[in-house]
């Protein structure tokens, strides 16, 4: 897992830099719009990812070298980022992501991890007995989930002006799975 | 559809350059893998996407402004990339993923599409007709599409790493809806 740890923080890194470049500056058309009633939208979708930083990803990593499996992850608010996301232009959270996740990933270099480190348990209050290299190559597949969702939130405004050819645009027809986002 | 082709267009320039800044250097472990037997790597996806700038979108606009419904469009032949693609590096399918498609936009811009020009149609060889609007939609949706699918295959390749968490990750989840890419 040493190897594959550097495969994750090989994504890990570049996920801000990507979204920025895909996203900032684009017509607010598809980024302040959503899948309907009580979905999210792009500008919606960076402020999660900005508050996985601040609550979920590396405190949680601490918690596990720290506490063991003698004490359950804190909850992670799956709606709080709605507070602090919600008087801010998607490019300040642009900048704020960035500079979340490189604090974060400084912070998970200055841990130096070991092969015994990275097979330590948590106890999730839903998911039970986890490993740390389990929660950090989720860390990893989350950018991926939320890159799929944003790809997927963006389609969905031009489902109508794409004509006929929705049925071969498999995005158009990605029913969004994520339980848990 | 004058405004909103400035929506494609903004979506359109931005995406060679988001998915150099997200895959350029990454570990081959999430570019040169795929989702099974005769599934795409993230690269074969790169080699898709310059090739629809060869024979696609460009084309199949000045096919229709010059044909109109007189003409079926060529047949777009899926498979092709796979021989242009297969020698060539992935940094190399990124810069010329960049310069076709800046080609592309230029040749766009310099067409000065009006909104009547935007509804002429043309002959789709199995959707019957489609408006020149509908084809320069479909560009940006195929953009998300692949998108869509890159992170999918990325995804991919951590199904196991992320151990129970698997069930909260939307894009674990996602059977690849696309029929044509």
């Amino acid at each position: 897992m040493g190897y594959e740890l550097e495969n994750m923080i090989g994504l890990l890194e570049r996920t801000p830099a990507a979204l920025n470049t895909l996203l900032r500056g684009l017509p607010e058309v598809w980024t302040e719009t959503n899948e309907g009633e009580n979905t999210w939208s792009v500008r919606t979708v960076v402020a999660h990812l900005i508050h996985g930083e601040y609550e979920d990803w590396m405190p949680r990593s601490r918690h596990i070298l720290q506490y063991g499996e003698t004490q359950l992850f804190s909850p992670f608010d799956r709606e709080a980022h709605v507070q602090f996301g919600k008087d801010k232009t998607l490019s300040q959270l642009l900048d704020e992501f960035a500079k979340a996740r490189a604090k974060s990933l400084d912070e998970l270099h200055g841990l130096k991890l070991t092969a015994k480190d990275l097979e330590r348990r948590g106890q999730h209050p839903a998911l039970g007995s986890v490993f740390l290299s389990e929660l950090l190559a989720t860390w990893a597949a989350h950018d991926l989930t939320h890159l799929h969702q944003i790809s997927r939130i963006m389609a969905h405004q031009i489902r109508e002006a794409v004509g006929p050819w929705a049925r071969y645009l498999g995005v158009m027809r990605c029913a969004g799975h994520s339980e848990a986002a």
